[in-house]
């Protein structure tokens, strides 16, 4: 296969930045070479990170054009296609760029819904999939639960848990978003029922074993998980009943009775509302208080996005996330943080709740999407349940993904693209307030500052929006009902940046 | 890496097998020697497919071993190991036989919960893992449902849906069987509320907007899914409220109030209980017609196993599950068969539902395990729910995977697998019929006559039994309250179940 189709060979440091690595200081710590550069990225033009990705985009037909609308027929025959938003070539995608069979070449700033961390056909993660190690996990696929390979602890600590938030040292693995905030959630039950009986050692009651198999209580445990309205948690039914964020998501899905709070609605800019911001957020913090003393199924768990992201990318203040921390330890009830969408660096922090300066850490954060694989983070260690077998499925993750998001941690460790994004954050923020500015109406509550490249703003006709970038060679995402997410790689430089204003000032002045 | 260590290379065809494909017979078509293949190979001494695999068990140390325990050790800080059962170097493991690191090599026939479907380390396995292909998949995942790739229909057709069952020519594609039957299920819910809303055209009302986005009815709907007692469907909140296998499965999680029936509880050998039986299967179906007209959360489907699994290897006749279509017929209820572990071969057939001879198709049918992929089969279009991003997540599946099932499926389809363990089922199956009579007590109600090597048995200290096996060189799995569940891959020949028989018979003896 050509290189250039691979994305080519990637540039592990610039002549600048080589110039830099040689000086005389001492040996920098990776905080310190990370910082450095990221500086050097932003301030070059031509792509830092692949040598083959195109200078632009380019669009040679209506998207989708003949080939795709063929390739399409076919597959709506036994896949449904009605959400298809673009059929892609990933042989030919390389970086920032998503590639058709139509040969149009467009800047990806959705990711596959946030999922792509660091650009299609990146060639350090083909050199892991082309490893021995990789073709090994691929076609022997162990059921983790009962027959974990010799490999598994180093794979675990030189990846997943190599990232593990502050505090929290162990991890149960999953397949996705949804069944890492269900395994989290069950592990909530079984905590809270456990310190209700009296601890671990105390035995089910022959009343609890024998309702449990009648779905009843006390065996099925009437408690329930509290999360926010326009929350997002995943699809399957536990998660689903926790998320709120539109009607289509949950329409004619049985959901069990759990209460919602209200989730703080910010005014834009903040700097202008901070007193009706502070009161929205106090507000909210009451509403989970009273959910959790007086909700008839009782809360042991809080869940909360650090971002809500598809409910329509709202945000709350670090303040308000501390005064949540300390709400649920002062009724004893826990705090699961679903990282799902804002992990993995795009926020310009590897976590988004390391944002918050948090005075104890959340008990379980949840993860997927960009890091290829999935799972809960925990650190207590009663939320192990009391027994094995009770948190348990065959396969329980899937080490091939670990080893993917091994290399992914790998490379962005090197490359130092969580501070590369939040400096490239910062210059595309900047820019957009200009845009709104000079395009009143347009930008309208332009949100995320200081968090990296997870930036939001509304668009009075949203849809319309998105569907114009496509004909400017730009893939972008919508959330909620008004807004325009952006979600770009970790690979997204000022250069990708100034095309996107470029092509977003094309959308709202055509 | 040494060529021994991964299975060595794939021998396509024995030598006897090749004086009969060049016979002077007409081309023979793939069904007719995929059968001759399968007699060839049963009746031969040395493994027909594996050149590398072991003579026989090697068993150097206790399981676990030193080696093994100091792995055990080191991942029990990360990961709960209280279920581990055996830890596995996968790089030395081979056909049948699970190796650990202090080089004990075991025949398995459980086989990773019945999820391994050709052998560790099969030579035609590590092609694929090592294809162009699968290394665009590994590093590109798509969002399926936004952004699928120019060849995921030929994927589809190419592998999962070439074994699609008979009348079913969808999918839905899933990570796991957790989820291929959540999904299932939620179609289920959407196919039902969209008939009693008038049809597909008919928009939701502000009633139920509104009250789905509270979790309330109508919007989520009071429906049910009837499941069987002892059934297992998986373990997230949805699948586990069909579960009836175990407390400590569903301990303290919270429950839909769902019905169930009772699963008829056949007494053997059959043949000396037919009108017992009979009337057990008659009074389930009775019992099952009840609850649909009367449980007080009508359900809108039934899931059922052919086989039920984890819950004791429980069998019933195909006139059972003829009776069962026709009830959810005449009630206009769906019937979904859950095939994550008695799918793909295992029975003698590939679906282990084609051996009911059904007058219609059942109306899904979910798959995970030995397809390595996940999802559920349907026909009919109406269960493509109304409207787009109904039935939706990020991944939506995974065409890694689904490129292995499809090596998996020419490989069996090649080398008459499914047939091979037809026959191979039957022979083992009347190994233990002798064993049976000759150790009274040890192997109860042996059961799975005629379904391949999906066979299993009671034994009174079972617990014992299995721990024991490991001692004799073999991995070997329990279900139910006091089954030995037999589990070998669809590559396990004559010769494997004579080492099998000569464990089992030291077993019983020792």
């Amino acid at each position: 296969m050509a290189v250039p189709r691979l994305g080519g060979a990637l540039r592990p440091l610039s002549a600048a930045t080589k110039r830099i690595a040689v000086s005389p200081a001492p040996r920098p710590t990776i905080a310190s070479a990370l910082t450095r550069r990221a500086t050097v990225s932003t301030a070059r033009m031509a792509s830092s990170f692949y040598s083959g990705e195109p200078d632009g985009p380019v669009v040679k037909t209506e998207i989708p054009g003949p080939k795709a609308k063929e390739y399409i027929a076919k597959l709506d025959k036994v896949f449904d296609t009605r959400s298809l938003n673009m059929l892609a070539d990933y042989t030919k995608s390389t970086g920032n760029y998503i590639v058709d069979p139509d040969g149009n070449t467009i800047l990806d700033v959705y990711a596959q819904i946030a999922s792509i961390p660091i650009g299609y056909n990146n060639p350090a993660l083909k050199k892991i999939a082309e490893s021995p190690e990789m073709v090994t996990a691929i076609i022997n696929r162990p059921a983790l639960g009962n027959f974990p390979s010799h490999d598994w602890a180093d794979i675990l600590e030189t990846g997943i848990l190599k990232v593990a938030p502050p505090g929290l040292n162990q991890v149960f693995t999953a397949m996705a978003g949804s069944d890492a905030n269900e395994t989290a959630y069950k592990a909530a039950f079984m905590w809270r029922r456990q310190k209700e009986r009296g601890g671990p050692a105390v035995e089910f009651t022959e009343a609890e074993l024998e309702s449990s198999m009648n779905n009843q209580s006390p065996g099925a445990s009437q408690l329930s998980i509290l999360s926010f309205k326009t929350a997002f948690h995943g699809r399957l039914f536990g998660s689903l009943s926790t998320t709120r964020s539109k009607p289509i998501h949950k329409m004619d899905i049985p959901a069990f009775d759990w209460p919602q709070a209200t989730f703080p609605q910010l005014k834009y800019p903040l700097e202008e509302h901070v007193e009706e911001n502070a009161k929205a957020e106090a507000d909210s913090l009451a509403e989970v208080e009273h959910l959790i003393k007086n909700y008839h199924v009782p809360p042991c768990a809080v869940v909360v996005e650090p971002i809500q992201s598809e409910g329509g990318d709202n945000h709350a203040s670090p303040a308000f996330f501390r005064g949540l921390r300390e709400i649920t330890k002062k009724h004893d009830i826990l705090l699961i943080v679903d990282e799902v969408q804002t992990g993995v660096g795009a926020t310009g922090k590897f976590w988004a709740h390391e944002h918050w300066d948090l005075p104890t850490p959340p008990d379980m954060v949840t993860f997927s999407k960009k890091a290829q694989t999935a799972g809960y983070y925990f650190g207590d260690p009663s939320l192990r349940p009391n027994k094995p077998y009770r948190q348990f499925n065959t396969w329980m993750g899937d080490p091939a993904r670990a080893l993917l998001f091994r290399g992914i941690i790998d490379e962005i460790q090197r490359l130092g693209l969580v501070e590369h994004t939040a400096k490239v954050g910062d210059y595309l923020f900047g820019k957009l307030e200009a845009l709104a500015k000079k395009y009143p109406g347009q930008f309208e509550n332009l949100r995320g500052k200081g968090q990296g490249t997870f930036i939001a703003f509304d668009n009075p006709n949203r849809d319309e929006f998105l569907k114009k970038a496509k004909k400017f060679g730009i893939n972008i995402g919508g959330s909620g009902a008004s807004a325009v997410r952006l979600r770009p790689m970790l690979i997204f430089e000022k250069q990708h940046a100034d095309l996107l204003l470029a092509a977003m000032e094309k959308i709202v002045s055509s």
